[in-house]
């Protein structure tokens, strides 16, 4: 059977804030049968994962050099790989079974053809919806779960700041905290959102940060005690006020730049006075380098998930055709949670 | 018995660079002998050590927050304190005798009047010249030590990048690298000091950075492979440059921030996108948060002053009235290793 898969391709590289005309939707004609000798997996995509650090690969080798040491570049009208959730249609590897469900690297198109190697884990529908594993069960979760635990080292009572703190990474990261017993706040973009992060989510403040003229004020108000632990997923300006406002032996870890993603020559500078005297540690992480913490991760996590404790933001478009739009929303502050496109009825 | 103490002063709060006309000589006369109820100890001082960090106590409150947190302000008109050794002159506590050879918080100045809280340590002069309990034995052997075994934790083989590695804390942080295996390049300010970390040192490539336009490919040639340690002295472009460098997992120790000192406006932006994709770690530190290892600092230094394969530079002016273009001279590069102001004989 011949269907014809509608994929999202970048039209050039893209150097700064990413546009609608930077992509572009292609067709091919894809055979859904695959040939006898094949060893391929042929994916139904139902749902995939839209994620900011995918601007980097985007970028043209030159202005990305440490972006794309890391992780392969995207090529101008080359399928576009990225995490999803799919449904086996059909499979030469023994491993997988037609109608299995599956969480791996597939492509921003309605099906993908990988190998095994592309394939994560089996998925079983009946425990948590199938978006959760490409959040909070998945990188995203990871992220928050390991740059707190495992980098910043929490203490019950201890204040921590979360920057972009409704946004997939940061909404958990702040939550894993308030279970812990931290004093959280967290800033965002929106009032929606900051409502959204005091009334559903728990922190004991937020703040919307477009409204702060000064924002080393902000945190002087919001921390009149001082910053233990910076979740940053920011950079730029934020960083350098969370920076000038930490407490001795303070903690920064730092989980994204979006202030860099789309403005390369906006950095931050932080005062490396005030990390000397107050003996601040700004460190740099990603969740592929806590594999080894996965299991613990999930079973925490799936324990908080289940006792109710830990709320999930997801924010979810529908249809091939939305990707781009979801894409550049997360640059933008249009997504709440996790943004998702969903391809397909599970 | 009355003598006359000469003392150096500050005149003014100081903001960015020192200059000559930012301290004066006063002289204030001094009874040698103590009230019998007494429990003071004075002391005439052999040797004064300067520090760059004794700049961040002289700013004015405003202009200098984080450094004044940590070590009391300097008041313009009052005597200044700061690490010397001196001979005991008299001493109303049992502990310190006279003509005992102490090491301590002491004062700019000829002699200094001091409670038991003020003495570090006594000192044995038949051991090392007693300088050596201001630099390599004291805390910027601490310094080098802490931010390179503790901060940084190297391995054999690892590629590590010293700035201002003439100076009192580089010129040892290099040699322990060295010593340890690693591949060491350092920079500083003119040919002559290029070639002593070169020549007497060992280390394994040094340049000078006053020659260089451009910081960023100058690293590249110097690590071709790649910088896995960067103990920094100076923050400012080089700092960025090194970030820029970096290997994954590369760590950074922010032991000094000299560019930052004489002006506060010229803060290092390093790429933090590097920062993430290569999981740098960036800390600051002091020395003093590393007491509980200076028994073993001091074994493993001494072992290896003994065996010859540690070398001191060392650069001692003489005269109370040289203390200001000493102290001066540490923010232009005109000391060679430990700056030292010698007051008397021991």
């Amino acid at each position: 059977m011949e269907v014809s898969n509608r994929l999202i391709v970048t039209k050039t590289h893209i150097e700064d804030a990413p546009k609608e005309s930077h992509f572009e939707v292609k067709t091919e004609s894809l055979s859904l049968s695959l040939a006898s000798a094949s060893d391929e997996i042929i994916i139904k995509n139902l749902y995939i994962s839209m994620d900011p650090y995918q601007l980097n690969r985007m970028k043209s080798h030159s202005s990305s050099q440490n972006a794309i040491s890391f992780s392969a570049p995207i090529t101008p009208g080359h399928a576009i790989d990225g995490l999803g959730v799919g449904k086996v249609v059909a499979s030469g590897n023994q491993k997988y079974k037609k109608d299995e469900v599956v969480v791996g690297v597939f492509t921003w198109a309605e099906y993908s053809v990988v190998k095994e190697a592309s394939i994560i884990n089996k998925l079983d529908p009946s425990q948590f919806p199938l978006t959760y594993h490409l959040g909070v069960l998945g990188f995203n979760g990871l992220s928050a779960y390991a740059g707190l635990f495992e980098v910043c080292k929490p203490k019950k009572g201890e204040k921590v700041f979360v920057s972009a703190a409704s946004g997939s990474v940061g909404s958990l990261a702040g939550q894993y905290a308030k279970l812990l017993g931290c004093y959280v706040v967290g800033s965002a973009g929106t009032q929606q959102k900051v409502d959204l992060l005091k009334e559903k989510l728990g922190f004991d403040d937020a703040f919307n940060y477009k409204e702060q003229t000064d924002l080393n004020s902000a945190l002087k108000r919001y921390f009149p005690e001082g910053i233990d632990i910076y979740f940053d997923n920011v950079g730029g300006e934020m960083l350098e006020a969370a920076v000038s406002n930490m407490n001795a032996f303070g903690r920064v870890c730092v989980c994204g730049v979006i202030s860099e993603y789309t403005h390369s020559g906006k950095r931050a500078s932080p005062d490396m006075l005030s990390v000397v005297y107050n003996r601040i540690n700004i460190r740099g992480f990603l969740a592929a380098d806590f594999l080894n913490i996965f299991p613990d991760f999930v079973s925490h996590t799936c324990d908080q998930l289940r006792s109710g404790k830990l709320h999930v933001l997801e924010d979810i478009s529908s249809g091939v055709e939305t990707i781009p739009s979801a894409f550049i929303g997360l640059f933008n502050g249009h997504n709440v949670g996790k943004k998702i496109v969903k391809l397909a009825l599970d």
